[in-house]
């Protein structure tokens, strides 16, 4: 760093013959921890996810060996047995092993799993938590993920289950009644048939909708919509995956949070928001 | 940084007149984001939450001038129309202002609120997440907060409203029936009465549940109790805000996953957590 009054704190010894299973957060290098930093600096082994972008693989260690291990609906990818057996053998060969995995790996990440098969080996491992999708994309689109006036509660569901399908295993109506915000992951696959479950439980098809594909990144989308018309909206965007899909009338706030819109209109539609709030 | 070959990722400037709220994640500094240990070093006025600990104001330049905003249960503190003037104020005098929160500041954080004023007052900002409490509390404690085998959804509550009182306005039998893995946030105060509305709406009063105070930090403790009596060992473990509280069967999976267990331990465990789902 240019600043030289500025330290970097004292970090965990990175021990070798341990797996370190860290979330890279959703993919601004900016938003990984101090801890992923220091442990892409330490590694011997970096055995990272196709969400891992190149701009945080760029920060490794220059001898560190980089194992590619992606999982992307869709396209072939490498078995999660074969990644925990591989992540096993490096470990004991007395390696240090970073597991990187894009977003938290433990909010629909597959790293309990993960952690569970190097636990039940006998390896030493850290877990390090990231800052999950839904979080950091919808605080970079400008949208508050609670708000007090909205919402006392947030739910995340994932878009599929185990086998691919829609998560037919919830509770829907509940979902629909409990929490005002609700955020999908992975949620374009079967976004039509959620969002059908949904309004049939009596959600407002007109409820606001957000899509941010990709999010953080520069290559960030960005689609407003409700409820209704949110599976073919992000049809005809083009939406591609990684997505997250955020359904709550938090989504209105953006307009007065947009970092992209100018000072001025954001005064203006923060008026707009005080507006209606007063008058509902 | 000690390794030579690992770059600082370039950040965004902090713009004088401009103000950054951040998220410091829940109080290890190393759960910091990159662009908050940026923010740290570059700020002229810091204004923090009784949340942010010693470790991370340590690390602010050493001509920044720290302004305690704390604001926490019970106690007396600076009134959010202060601060947000005092942020506003101290932009429009052409500082570069850090405005720090613990853990996110648009989880139950009222990040947004701030982020409102700022937009009407015309002042730049820029958000930033951070780590939420949940996440990082319970990875910290071994437990992954979404499992396939478990819940394919999670929902985080607030533990009070914005009066204080406990959140009367959620429709507790959806959220009982809803997601399979309940966060409570601010839990301590209201923790009697939410776990009669839930087990009133029918969730088994034995459903396991841990309540960690002090996620992350060195005063970090950690309970293992059920439903039912969760208000009430909480209290005798004389458990502390803040503390968050997480209710359902992911909570099982710490005797696998506790980084406070041996090896051995843990892989007993974890055949004891495989031999239930086999026979389940």
């Amino acid at each position: 760093m240019s600043e030289s009054n500025t330290r970097f704190p004292e970090m965990p010894v990175f021990e070798p013959g341990s797996v370190w299973l860290v979330g890279a957060g959703p993919g601004d290098p900016g938003l990984l921890s101090l801890l992923a930093f220091h442990a892409l600096s330490q590694a011997d082994d970096i055995v990272y996810d196709a969400l891992v972008g190149d701009g945080i693989l760029a920060l490794a260690g220059t001898g560190a060996v980089l194992h590619h291990a992606g999982k992307r609906g869709g396209k072939p990818s490498a078995k999660q047995a074969d990644i925990t057996e591989k992540l096993i053998d490096l470990a004991n060969s007395g390696r240090k092993v970073l597991r990187l995995k894009g977003g938290d790996p433990f909010v629909f990440g597959r790293g309990g799993e993960e952690a569970l098969a190097l636990a039940a080996a006998g390896v030493p491992f850290r877990l390090v938590p990231g800052i999950t999708a839904a979080v950091a994309g919808l605080a970079y689109a400008g949208i508050p993920i609670t708000d007090r006036c909205v919402n006392s509660a947030v739910t995340f569901i994932t878009g599929h289950e185990a086998g691919g399908g829609p998560p037919e295993g919830l509770d829907w109506p509940a979902l629909a009644s409990g929490a005002p915000v609700l955020i999908l992951y992975m949620a374009l696959k079967h976004l039509a048939w959620m969002a059908e479950r949904l309004i049939g439980a009596g959600l407002d098809p007109d409820t606001p909708v957000v899509l941010i594909s990709k999010a953080t990144t520069e290559d960030q989308k960005i689609v407003e919509t409700h409820l209704s018309a949110a599976a073919a909206d992000a049809a005809a965007a083009g939406i591609e995956a990684p997505a997250i899909v955020a359904i709550g009338d938090v989504v209105e706030l953006r307009a007065a949070l947009d970092p992209s819109a100018t000072p001025q209109a954001r005064a203006r539609a923060v008026l707009e928001v005080r507006r209606k709030r007063d008058a509902g």
